[in-house]
């Protein structure tokens, strides 16, 4: 499977995230400790906004591990951003390419994910065939996860994004069942336009990978009371991830099964996950 | 564009032909002389038979250019081959990757393909639909060469490949009218089954990319007078290439325009190839 | 040999100058018209500074080329930096791996180098030993062009850069002729400690690879009237590359033969280069 | 740290090592058991003769994992070899690129290296020095491990083979007290010269990485019964591995600590392995 970090709050450089933390997203690279995998080391990537929500993100992605990829640590160090997400892949089986790291962009929308369609090789076909003859041309890689994000898109993710990514739920399990293939869909995923963030955590069977939310920017503080940078960060900065960066009580709230969140401006939105037929 | 090269005959080490020849095929990745492009080093590969006709062929695959893979050189140094195809690729647009570069394998088949199909990104969809739903689980890559390969395959290429590649043709060519692109095909293809090959010279514009075979093995023995491993082969060897290794007159024969030929036991065919709708 | 381009001057976006201009940077990689080698696809690197002087510049270094780098074409759009080098790397022997790719860097200093010392492989061992043994440990790769930046490091680069890379010149052709080697160096260099940048053109020899610097920044304009962006940048703004850019009538000048050439606030230096036993 | 595997015997296909045992030298790149490092995805190599004992081997070397290199997969289904090493590595700081990945080669020699040389960036200066000026050319990389095999081809290897390592040992260790490094030597070591193979085990503090043989080729046998090809190898048929390939009991010995042994026609030697000053 595969690990994922969204930030969003104010501008911070990437390497506070990505290399600092007791278990960063580098160190979960070498060893996770919820992963099912231990290991994710076919490939990373992360992309980043550079302040202006229309902007198209910029991407940074490798097909080695993340953690000894030296350019990394320079974009880490030298970057800064009010909202990123990172990712470190574990692949399931598809080629280890640039083309199947996440995140996946289109236009100025974002998306990770971890976990898999089950049996995809034998359902990728109808899959693809539902996405939008016109976004057809958009996918590059080989990947469940880029498909599951083209369905997301074709289903209307720009509109309303929480329906289309249950839409694409939807298909993906009405796709399983044709095929007779049991609990198609685990996934965690997080997708952005560059000013809100919306994260999923959903499986066919009901046990999803884990996803957790950092509620209140104190967690953060207290987790580097000693790094002057993060006193700044505004009250509203959040962080999902798949697993926790360390092991402060209380920083840390799982997303619920079958759930998804919205981390915007004012209030964040925590809501039932129901897969739709599309 | 690209260039490629298939051999077949005496047993022979590939660095008798990848880097020996004064226009080797490792020379043309730096600086080729007929291609469409000067440069080919967006990938490699070659694939090869171990001497049993049925056998799986063996692939080396790399996304760097030819002339600095240090690898390359020890694989072509220790490896020696009755038959083997080598291609060098020069991008159209599609992303540099290892399942982006030829030879494409499909059992004990091999594909190397130089051209494009026109405006793929916007007739990839329709032509993929056409490959056989069994076999589209095989295409891990993104290139229009690749899914000619499982078009043809869908058609028959294991048991009359002539035919087969006709047809392929002719759906891209239906296809590419149904779009309104003009010309849409332009190819030279070898593939082989690990006993015969065949090879295709084609463009829609009837102004196809260049293509040689070497009659004789008298050729190939000019061209090295010095080199005591070429004498002994075998009068049945054969050298198909997109430019010619070296100046000797009359040592290369261009494969006419809208061709098709086959290097097999016995006498070789040369045929005329047009496209038929599938 | 390989091509660079060094820019001091208003903060720029990369692309700006590595893929907008008819002769880029991007476009020498697959075409050089003036270099040795027209290809230069053996890695690239670009170095940027962030805007103060005393930080550490950034580094992005690859191993494959330049042309076909979908990162690099990321960092460009979104990195804007008043200070870079760029580099892109044709080998002369040694292996294409990051430590060997341009810009080095040692604290705020970086170092691109187009040139050769003849005979590397020989005179490696006694110039390394030069090196003073606390930089040793700095050195990772395996080319000339590393060794002679952190010989000019041991002569005082920092303090008095010309006298340092004088020095470093000198050892060269002592050491090239205690060994009997002909004409040892063959260089362009750019230095820069992020404030000012020091450029170097110079060979034993006396027919030293081509070197030109945009004497005025009118001259950029002119090269692109269209680009609104390019309108607001300062009277300062300096170009020095391996060969221009575009072809507009003087906007170019050749740095002469033996030179070398200061870009500060101010007025720039350009003075002659003369080898000094260190 | 890393792992490794020496084979020596019976032409085998190397798949039948690399991949097929339950603990397989490609499982240990994702999950060693004994060793210091659960991953090793810092790079890898393989190295093989081709039968005849004064050839060079091939090496195939790559800089990602091993795990999901598919040329490493093709190369290792398509190459049989009667002695072969294979190495998968950690990195222990020193860049990841293949003039660092083992085996090392030269001439007819092979050297895979597990451990380090501790401080080696303050050691390293001292010891390079100490390499024949003739040998010092084919030093590639940056690694302590290639340091040391060239510090052992100093010392005459290829005509004293244990002597010369014993010699290179006294010197790391010399050099390290003179630094004030505690312990400086860590090593587990395979050298071959396509006839006889040495192994050596030894740590300056007396606690060195693990270490096993395979003493009868009835234990290979029974790992695999259902293997028709390993039913033909020869008695003198020899593994070497960092740690055992499955939990036969009886199957694998270790090589006592402070010792070197032989894999050779004939009886095998083990003996004590003891520094001495150069």
């Amino acid at each position: 499977m595969c690990r994922w970090i969204a930030y969003s709050g104010s501008p911070i450089r990437l390497e506070e995230l990505l290399y600092r933390p007791r278990y960063s997203l580098i160190d979960q690279s070498l060893h996770s400790r919820l992963g099912v995998e231990t290991t994710n080391g076919d490939g990373f990537g992360v992309g980043w906004y550079t302040g202006n929500g229309g902007d198209e993100p910029a991407l940074y992605r490798g097909t080695g591990p993340a953690w000894n990829d030296a350019n990394l640590r320079e974009i880490a160090r030298s970057t800064q951003s009010p909202l990123f997400l990172a990712h470190i892949r574990a692949s399931t089986g598809t080629a280890v390419q640039q083309t199947n790291c996440h995140p996946f962009r289109y236009a100025n929308w974002l998306w990770v994910h971890n976990g898999s369609i089950r049996e995809f090789h034998r359902l990728k076909r109808d899959l693809v065939l539902a996405v939008d003859p016109d976004l057809y041309p958009f996918m590059a890689g080989s990947t469940d996860s880029e498909v599951m994000f083209h369905l997301a898109l074709t289903y209307g993710l720009r509109d309303r994004p929480v329906a289309a990514v249950e839409r694409m739920a939807g298909l993906v399990e009405s796709v399983g069942r044709a095929y007779g293939v049991p609990d198609p869909l685990q996934m965690t995923v997080a997708t952005t336009d560059g000013d809100r963030t919306w994260c999923f955590r959903y499986s066919s069977e009901g046990r999803s990978r884990s996803l957790f939310y950092s509620t209140e920017i104190s967690a953060l503080r207290h987790l580097y009371p000693e790094q002057a940078n993060l006193r700044g960060l505004s009250e509203e900065t959040r962080l999902i991830v798949s697993e926790p960066l360390g092991e402060l009580e209380g920083a840390w709230q799982p997303v619920p099964e079958s759930s998804y969140g919205v981390i915007q401006k004012g209030d964040d939105e925590l809501g039932r996950f129901e897969p739709a037929m599309p």
